[in-house]
């Protein structure tokens, strides 16, 4: 079978490298293209010394014109707002894109440019994007050009809350409380003090209270499922770890529920589900069992003294929060097996 | 200056090894008794490698009745339950007593033996008992003979919500929800699988929702500073560093106040406290700014999209979670300077 | 293709929980026994949360004549000594056989026992067992039916090292000093007090100075290859990380060589093996470029002020030190193609 | 009695930052000058916030002419080359300066020149600095005005290697291997991708192989001590931790002597020193009990069969690798008790 030519735009960021690591183990792919502004003319592996594979794939510099003809699905690991127009450019070439950036994620584009300080020039794609949460959009991302890959956070909330919500769980849903922790890899490999080592070892803690951008995205999500419109408390952190989100989520309960009926709720929602596994109940989730994989473990709690359900969801955000996620979906719009390349579990201890 | 003697029962725990490097640094104070089971007979600086200092004092077995006669203050390291004898004993005797164990802080005896499935058997105690948090009960540690020590999670609890709670900022308590994040020294010194540095490093995880035994304390202390019955949600959680609390506090407003408002009831509230500071609004609290110090930090922000009050404080949980603040009670008690001998700042990094 | 049925014996090991992971990548293999005695009549996944593919292999508890029918190659991931019978039992019964003890790994059964204080009973065994490394014994583990599998810091010291003896670029071997340095998973999954989180955490030792077990082992191995004896000095330390081994070796040169010349002599040396890469000059070896991956990455560096080679080599302990080293043993032994289960690259960050 | 005005030049680094964190802690000395070029204007407190203590003092740019009157004693956290100045104009004006840098601890500017690549135009400074190793030029400290601060990597092998070079116990000095390993606080403050937590973080690296700057500082005072000339095989490593080092050391003994024997010379040696402790043989020093403090542990070990010392010493490198051996050496220049402000014992855990 001939492979199918692969692009990655942005390989020199952490979920770059992902994607570069992850496809290096698909059968049916070869990756063509690797770009990087800054490392540009250089060998991939000498910018990635961890990916020897690739001593032979130089980066190129950004030039979608000239790259197009050199792949048939493109994955932007760009900055937002940088991605709308590359994207735009590829899809008019009749190119399939899976965009990790937030600039297809916000069907309302005043939202995007109220949460993300940029205008938003591509309102027409908007329309067709499809958000990339296969345990959701299945069908549409099969038919999809245009993916817009979801946030690392956001993965691990909606996940968390979806069959609560559609099950009618959840009453007064403007409780909800949802307390994110993120290892450091979240933010990226860009030079700020806050992200030496020496800052962050050994240490725990909050930012973004209230302003972060990723509520939004969880908000049109989880308003979507539930049918009517969520406003939520979003509140990340930041661990000394190198991957991973915990979500603790917090939600008032709209009726007496056992822990027993909600764990069976949620079982049977995810039943067929490849990277969602619920826990047995008593047993919490730890992000380290998913390090490495594209498998989102859940966890539950029913506080009775509160009425209050509890819910904690793990997930690597480097894969099924971007990049093993981005290729899930490459899967589904290809016809692939859907854990092909991503089948790999948890790298533990 | 004669200097005080004091006793240190439960030496080879790390809340004890921490009791005996701060008093090492007390200029009034000499440490002539640290007890331990597993180690009697071994010196301290044998079990404690950095306890260079010790090399002379030997850890004693239990023995109220024998040690008694050697020391005028007795910190109690022991585990629950544990220390009601001990405690009993001691205060017989004329002794003066800091209990770090969770043994005296509950008022309600009943609360106790619920959370904690064990017998209370010196309720008469628990009477004169005081809850050691000098931020608000000062006085009444001036005059104590046994003091009720805080739990490390409560301390960072309280101290972040004490000053909305006093000024009436938060409505409907029940809406509030407590998600603190712990290093994993607060699980002590067991041998437990699940504290393996493997099975911990570069993870994180949730344990004990809904049924943490801090929970009732910190309602206890809420309660009695709201005037009125407050349930929480309190939810742990686990971080891969060595010491250090992080508490993020949800608190739905009960009118419309403005970060400003707020930050101005919170620094006048701990103007004068020598180990409470609260950040300038837009700076958040890290764990390792106070790692080894009796600190507490404190940051704020106001979520005007949901209408609540979000705090988060940080402690050590050896040092103002346990150590340090038992020293501190000590110095209320004798009239010593408050922050002799935990004047130290943050180790950072 | 009927698939190879597989036994792991010791599953709930750190070495064992990786073979599972490795394993269930492998196309051409099932898994149909694993053991463990503590948690006999467990799902794997259950003691395991990382390996959710396992929920329906119930761990068997050890014994070797009733679970000798059920798989046709057996990885032996159990403690030295315990290794000998079994062994011997499952080759009289005509399986094969990879042993990930140090039982079978010297070749004079004397050594074993001075150096293990045990009693070697299998001597005969000896004879046949074949060092399991397979860039120097290759043709010879394609015939074998017992596979001593190399020990952690040997793989990373001989890997180190054989090129350059080999060559005779190094004099007075007496010289040779080997500096390692490991993660803490090489200790086990065993419950004591100096691999708890606080214990290890933000912390480096070194341990088993002049009398490590894995001595003999590197010299036996350094001697065939000089073919003159070489004693060694070997010292082990212990990082806070999960993974990985790096060894800095410092070997007396023989004459006056470039670092290009010894560039060139380890590149050509390593030029076709699959996870052996010598990284360009001027570049050394990171351990997380390794991290659950089966290369091995060696840097290079000549000291013309003290006339030292210094080498550097990485692993991970656990799978080119253990398991995926294992995995190899058995694609060349069954003769699948070499890298298949073990082809993925580091997890990196 | 009056406080001795105290500046610290270059206080927004991690050794300067640890020199206000110690000073602070001392109570004959006021800290009347901090500079930082990049935070000048800013308070301490604002730019350190573990650091509350300091929230008056308010950040000054450099301005050594403007700056000399308000403070007697002066250190200098400056980058190498900037101290030579700094401290030149300083002594003219009958200052008394304690340089961390490396401009001073060279005696032979040639070598410093041919490291540093840098020129020497202080050569006639030289003659009089003192290097700042109390536990061997402690009399010269009392009387000198310049002080060169030893470096973190030559305080932890000096300390090691002295008594057993003046015992004589080390043959053939050429043979001597150093090899050292520090946290990451070593590396400062500065921004640059290698240092960031998502590339240190669980993994471990060589670095500087043949070519650090500390070995002539190594190299010139071994060689003072062991009245002939040294050469050393140095070799530097980082460790994910915050702050430490262990260096071990192998040394060919000159003549057979039993680990008892080195164990007395070394106890000797080190009786009467306040920050150096010798562990009991056939225990190691492990970085983490020295942590945030001045105390330098120390563990031997002597290999019959390869007739090699090996020594085992650690510190912490902000603390006896920087800050707090400068205070020592102010506290000795002063007539202080020389355990003044850094008598604390590591934080463990």
């Amino acid at each position: 079978m001939k492979k199918l030519r692969v692009a990655v735009f942005g390989g020199s960021g952490y979920a770059g490298g992902e994607l570069l690591r992850l496809l290096h183990l698909h059968p049916h792919v070869e990756v063509t293209v690797a770009t990087s502004e800054k490392s540009a003319g250089m060998p991939v592996s000498s910018v990635w010394p961890h990916l020897t594979a690739y001593s032979e794939l130089v980066f190129d510099p950004m030039n979608t014109a000239a790259l197009a003809a050199r792949a048939d699905v493109f994955f932007l690991a760009l900055p937002h707002k940088a991605a709308q127009d590359t994207a735009a450019e590829l899809i008019g070439l009749g190119k399939r894109v899976i965009d990790l950036s937030a600039d297809f994620r916000l069907r309302n584009p005043d939202t995007y440019e109220s949460w993300y300080q940029t205008p938003h020039t591509k309102r027409d794609l908007l329309a067709e994007a499809v958000y990339g949460l296969p345990e959701r959009y299945r069908s549409r991302i099969r038919a999809a050009r245009l993916i817009a890959n979801p946030g690392c956070y956001p993965t691990s909330a909606i996940l968390g809350l979806m069959p609560a919500l559609e099950a009618g769980l959840v009453s007064h849903p403007e409780g909800i409380v949802i307390d994110s922790k993120s290892g450091v890899s979240g933010a990226g490999r860009s030079l700020q003090q806050g992200f030496l080592f020496s800052e962050v070892n050994d240490g725990f803690k909050a930012y973004g209270l209230a302003v972060h951008r990723h509520t939004p995205e969880i908000e049109q999500e989880l308003s979507a499922i539930a049918e009517s419109e969520i406003v939520v408390e979003f509140a990340p952190h930041l661990v000394p770890m190198d991957r991973g989100i915990l979500t603790t989520i917090y939600a008032p309960l709209a009726k007496a529920v056992t822990l027993d009926d909600v764990h069976e709720i949620y079982s049977k929602r995810y039943a067929g589900e490849p990277f969602v596994t619920v826990l047995p109940t008593g047993q919490y989730p730890v992000t380290k069992n998913v390090r490495g994989s594209n498998h989102c473990h859940i966890g539950l709690q029913v506080n009775k003294r509160t009425g209050r359900l509890i819910i904690v969801s793990v997930i690597d955000n480097l894969v099924k929060g971007a990049a093993g996620q981005a290729v899930h979906n490459m899967n589904i719009m290809m016809g692939f097996d859907e854990t092909t390349a991503i089948a790999g579990m948890g790298v533990f201890p």
